[in-house]
């Protein structure tokens, strides 16, 4: 499996830096576009190269073009991005949904260049200040495997995140990602939000705050993000208000409950199952083994990302090989 | 101010176990008595006294007694206790409420020595075995000021956490205290279980847990304590249910308005006035003193510990020294 020998990014925040900063360091050729000249010049001290515009880092071909921006900005770059893409270029993303970025860059006609991704790290810091390639150091990547994804671009993205960057991979339908991120990372950032809105608003406010030991500490730690950017996070995932009902209705269920019985060991008891780290990851029908990507390939992919199978690589001879997550 | 020279813990269990060799350790004479002998045996291995019942406890007559048994036990430790108890003893406690305590306390007649607390610390794990003096270490102690309080027993008791255990004390109300903890330590538990519950249930479990980063361990971390320990901890506090209600009042119109408008400003803003750790203990309004403890001192002290205010002793002429939290 060739990796990638040069990279394009498109946004030098948390992410889209860590990204470069850590392909820098695996000897990949590095070019670069930011808003803001500043990060560019600081990103060359790097050994990032600075392009002047997002056409100009298009027309320089590189094998990889990853779109690291806000996911507010991204309609306007995915549109920007492909009135100049290279035919020999395939296109990622970070963003943390896949099924509406998924639809854009089909509604700009790159679709059959695309193949999305989240790598599941992050930090509540921002910007390329905060840029670090350890960051992403054995990073969880899951890429979206739809009907128009190419075998040949997947497993470019794939060497791509096991070769350079050091991650694994999770194979994923776009939408399947989207409400298991749902569950796993955008409401657990609204709650976290909301247990600092609630002392926030508090009478015993002071007193509570120096009450607080680590449940609310690490509780509310992801609080701490930049509200605009969770806010986007949360509203461009359409998976997230469906989950959001269903924890209204447990925890009103929970408070009637308490109410009328004084306990609730259902509640309480469930939890247990997927408490433990330890066994969180277990999963024994996750049979380890390989796909080759030929047929139905696609279908295969998910179905064993589904089961909790994770890629590591891809052979010589084109097949995925898989380990249990 | 004289630090109590012995020390009685009902219950060594990971509280009771962590004070108890905490004192140990600093030269404190410690007695115990746990319902397990293999606990006592161990105990007795780092020093501590083994007493074959509550009464034999009783009787040996600490200079304070520590119940840190299960809340769901207190009643009958309580009872039990105030059979024994000798004139010269201080009762506290380390429960995680503090209201419904102080009702059984009075209800067994020994208001006049007891002097509530709650320190706080704790692990996802319990038992003697998890023990360990470190727990402790500038832990802050809630203190119970009520009508009833004697100033010596509370000055006991602050010497206790101050000189012996290495702790601050806030000065609190006990049903401030409640409504307080409620809000950063019992909802916490609550939604920590529920994202467990979210995701134990979905049908992409196995793919939402290999998904699952740092906001979703951090935010999940407290959902692996005893379950039975979190409920009786959330049942017990008559200030969980209302919290609980204003949090599912919050998510519901946060779940509408994103629905209606694809946003909502206002709750993500809210959370940055408190989300800022650097900020957090930062009360301008808490200002530095002193309170003697005479007149209306009980009046003054919970005053100061809601504007967030510490007590870090009492100096030899009876004052409570104050710094900002």
């Amino acid at each position: 499996m060739s990796a990638p020998r040069s990279l394009g990014v498109v946004g030098l925040g948390l992410i889209g830096g860590s990204i470069a900063r850590r392909a820098v360091a695996q000897g990949v050729r590095v070019h670069a576009w930011n808003p803001s000249t500043d990060v560019l010049d600081a990103a060359a001290a790097h050994g990032i190269e600075p392009a002047g515009s997002i056409a100009e880092l298009c027309e320089r071909g590189p094998d990889v073009l990853v779109l690291a921006t806000p996911l507010r900005a991204m309609a306007q770059v995915v549109a920007e991005v492909a009135a100049r893409l290279l035919p020999g270029t395939v296109l990622t993303d970070v963003g943390s949904v896949k099924g509406p970025i998924s639809e854009l860059v089909a509604a700009a006609g790159v679709a059959g260049q695309f193949v999305g991704a989240h790598p599941m790290a992050g930090t509540e810091r921002s910007g390329y200040a905060a840029a670090d390639p350890g960051l992403l150091e054995a990073a969880r990547w899951a890429l979206a495997v739809e009907p128009t994804t190419a075998p040949e671009h997947l497993v470019r993205i794939v060497a791509l995140v096991t070769d350079v960057l050091g991650g694994v991979v999770l194979p994923v339908d776009p939408e399947v990602h989207d409400e298991a991120v749902a569950l796993v990372s955008h409401l657990p950032h609204v709650v976290a939000t909301e247990l600092l809105n609630l002392v926030g608003r508090s009478r015993v406010r002071s007193l509570a705050l120096n009450l607080a030991a680590g449940s609310f500490r690490d509780g509310t730690r992801v609080g701490g993000t930049n509200p605009r950017r969770t806010e986007a996070m949360v509203a461009e995932n359409p998976w997230l208000v469906p989950a959001l009902r269903l924890a209204v209705r447990d925890l009103e269920r929970l408070a009637d409950e308490l109410e009328e019985t004084g306990a609730a060991p259902a509640f309480f008891d469930q939890a247990t199952a997927v408490a433990d780290p330890a066994s969180r990851r277990t999963t024994p029908d996750a049979e380890p083994g390989s796909v080759p990507l030929e047929g139905a390939w696609r279908e295969a992919l998910v179905a064993a990302g589904l089961r909790g199978a994770l890629v590591t690589g891809v052979s010589a001879d084109g097949t995925a090989l898989l380990t249990a997550g």
